[in-house]
């Protein structure tokens, strides 16, 4: 098996937070300063003063594994369309990560997976990003993927289609996947990936 | 020493994300209503299409320690103003969690810690927050706490005031971090807290 970093795959699609133009709550023009008692410059209102905050978002999937197989989908949109991919998607509020991981592979597969050990959490600085990863199991072969999906397949380890991967923090999580396996334990892995 | 759930302190406030009256790409009234595409009802703009998406927000902190005492802070601002807490808050854009943990630790104590190895993940999705603590060391002791704090002091396990302990993700990553140490070993620890 290849090492970690001789794998190259696009990065992630980097979708910066666009700037507000006008307030959310005033429909005042927003300024750009440092507020009162902050260290940071923020997007904010003078006339009313509310402050734009932007934190990193959390993308949540799951590692779905049918015997000694691993479930992969083929993705319908952008970015990376045509690529195969994990199922996973962006947080949703008043949720935790698991619900989030197995909402996005509910939405994605068509399935319910079991999970899960939480698996992978790979900060993604330059996209201000944190993935998560959970190992889950899957009982039945889903039939009816999303509309993200176009297809899906379970793959065997030397079936994985390694130039095909959507995107870099998938790639890892695999390759982590299969390493842990051979060597009989799974294990939590935290890292970092730089565009 | 107590069981986990039986030291009841304050929950964390909730501060939802405000409704957005005005689209802040364009100024236009917003509505709320299925996007396109969605299984969800979002905040969104029909004149320019802009959409609203509220996810979860990592909060990042530490346990600093100093020989066999953990450093605590007392709040100088709400919510929980006058209890201790751990450093921690939002994680900023562009940032790791670890880089935001030590951050904040830098911002409310004014010392540089050495970090670390993740320690507690916590879903709390009533507040749509995620809280994340690392182990982190100091080797000297703080003199100059940021403006967010009013003083800080090093504790001895039998010395920690637990009935004015801030956060209960504070108080459970304390309870789990003397546990691990009694049993020689830190552990990553992965649950949920409801309100």
């Amino acid at each position: 098996m290849a090492s970690l970093s001789s794998r190259k795959v696009e990065p992630m699609k980097v979708i910066e937070a666009p700037l507000f133009k006008f307030c959310p709550m005033c429909g005042h023009p927003m300024v750009t300063k440092r507020p009162q008692d902050d260290v940071r410059v923020r997007e904010l209102c003078e006339a009313c003063g509310y402050i734009h905050y932007v934190n990193p978002i959390p993308v949540v999937g799951t590692v779905p594994v049918c015997g000694d197989r691993v479930l992969l989908c083929k993705r319908a949109i952008e970015p990376q369309k045509g690529k195969w991919t994990l199922p996973a998607g962006f947080m949703e509020a008043h949720e935790t990560l698991l619900e989030g991981a197995l909402r996005e592979t509910r939405e994605e597969t068509g399935t319910e997976a079991k999970g899960g050990q939480l698996f992978t959490v790979i900060d993604v600085p330059y996209a201000s990003q944190i993935h998560f990863f959970f190992l889950a199991e899957i009982t039945q072969l889903p039939t009816n993927p999303g509309p993200e999906t176009i297809e899906q397949k379970l793959f065997a380890e030397n079936e994985i289609p390694w130039d095909k991967i959507s995107f870099t923090t998938v790639r890892t999580t695999l390759e982590h996947f299969f390493e842990d396996r051979h060597q009989g334990s799974f294990m939590l892995h935290q890292y970092r990936l730089d565009d």
